[in-house]
């Protein structure tokens, strides 16, 4: 956490409270973490933008814990638990210590409830848009982690969860739909990171991955990663809202629920894994023989695979 | 590396031949990395924001370098060998194919001078400045780092290199002073991380850190950490101009020497660390007794400390 002399007071104040001894006070030039003996890392970094990646007038305490569990979500699709983060922040001259207060306090929620504390990471000021950065570090035993490879055709597609709440929340959190108690904006502002499925897939799921932009189009990732082609059945997706239209939520993106492979011989282990994990998971469709894709069919077999898979970040 | 459909193509044929198999080609949620044996682990995270802390119309080749030295010197200041970094980026409309091809080739080229690879990141779009985040991952035996605590009174102040290079450099890369050859611009736009110094002053050095908000700010640091003030003889310090006015050069930051403390009984160990890495070290003051702060005095012993100490990133 380089900052510098009158500011140094402020952010510190705010930001020490949330880091252990492995992050030396964020006092140091960077942090001391002894790895688990035998442990492998697992590391992802994910940055978010205001007015990109959340909405500028997001209440501060969820902006810092969307991206917290966006990486935590990127942790529990490889099985993994967390260790701790580092954080770099652009702050534009227009926040100020009340904001700053507030986004502090949302992440010392979320350290409590997943277990990891700050590590390190950096302030700096920015003429442009709010910048956050967050890099994860997580541990599996080795060889345990789950990883986008290994679907084969012949093994069922499964994923958490609903699907469309990320999408169905960021028009709620707009006004643009109905959201009398405010649960789809909270959806999209603070998604559930699957970690404890995740734990459970371990030997168990072939592929994993976490739904971030789009049912669809990270279906096709697995598809690419274990060069096999996929069919989703629109009617067996979990989706948030059945009035809603089921292309919009299969490619709207921000659901980070758990999608993966598993042996059709393994339905019930999955099933129970569920269970044991607390997190629904509902068998929508199958990998089969063929190039890369992911068709979207309808309960006559018709396909309906929309034109555009998901979300674009760019 | 979470980038989506259309241009996923575009920034993974840049970004995927600069990480390893740790990074799984940058294809899955996160890199997976077995740690060294035994081995500490050293975290570190800075950011960059266009016209903030470079300059937008540098060369793309210099400006993922940059980032990645600066937190090479996060390294090198506690005595830590690299292992690899994650990398966000917010890219503006206006970034095109042959901007990143510069920019990933100049990465490529630290990656191969620096022994470490891209172990993953993100790629996202912004409507204001470019902005990049880095996370370093280093390595020291346990209990061998070096921190900015543990200077004691008594202790010999030292410096690596020459100090002001990164002032005189701004200056020279916005055309303010005359830089011939570009020497001065090429220090701003890539610092020398002092890792085999860092080595070198492994069991050594009392405390340590890298100067990059300004020689005397960084050395109020170490007093802070080690609860006793200093001394710096502006008549010692190793400046690159002896032109330039000593207290900007002493205030001027983007320096990325190591400033460090050792006892006076070490002197020739240190002058000999510094020959073995091959790097100047200049003894340019000491610690001393009283409350944690830093006076500037000229050969006459007179104070001559400016108010401001040094540089504010915000």
């Amino acid at each position: 956490m380089q900052v510098s002399a009158p500011e140094f007071s402020m952010i510190a104040r705010h930001f020490r409270p949330l880091a252990g001894p492995e992050g030396l006070d964020l006092l140091d030039d960077a942090a001391l973490l002894t790895p688990p003996p035998g442990a492998q890392l697992v590391l992802a970094a994910d940055a978010m933008v205001a007015g990109v990646h959340f909405l500028p007038d997001d209440p501060p305490e969820t902006i810092g814990r969307k991206l917290l569990r966006v990486n935590l979500s990127d942790l529990a699709a490889m099985g993994a638990t967390p260790l701790g983060y580092l954080m770099t922040i652009a702050l534009t001259p227009e926040t100020d210590d009340s904001w700053l207060a507030g986004f502090v306090a949302g992440l010392a929620e979320d350290q409590a409830e997943f277990g990891l504390r700050v590590l390190g990471g950096d302030t700096v000021s920015t003429p442009g848009q709010l910048t956050l950065s967050l890099t994860i570090l997580g541990q599996v035993p080795p060889g345990a982690a789950l990883t986008r490879a290994g679907a084969r055709p012949g093994d069922d597609l499964w994923v958490s969860g609903r699907i469309g709440d990320g999408w169905l929340g960021l028009r709620a959190a707009r006004g643009e739909i109905p959201d009398p108690d405010g649960a789809l904006a909270r959806r999209y502002r603070l998604p559930e990171p699957r970690l404890a499925l995740g734990l459970a897939l371990r030997g168990l799921a072939r592929a994993a991955m976490d739904v971030s932009d789009g049912l669809l189009q990270d279906a096709s990732h697995l598809c690419r990663a274990g060069d096999c082609a996929a069919v989703v059945e629109a009617a067996l997706v979990p989706v948030s809202d059945a009035t809603a239209p089921v292309t919009a939520l299969v490619t709207g993106g921000d659901d980070y629920e758990l999608l993966f492979a598993a042996a059709p011989e393994d339905r019930q282990a999955v099933l129970e894994a569920g269970l044991a994990a607390r997190t629904p998971v509902t068998r929508i469709g199958r990998f089969t023989q063929g190039p890369a894709r992911v068709n979207l069919t309808d309960q006559m077999g018709a396909d309906i695979t929309p034109a555009k898979l998901g979300w674009s970040h760019l």
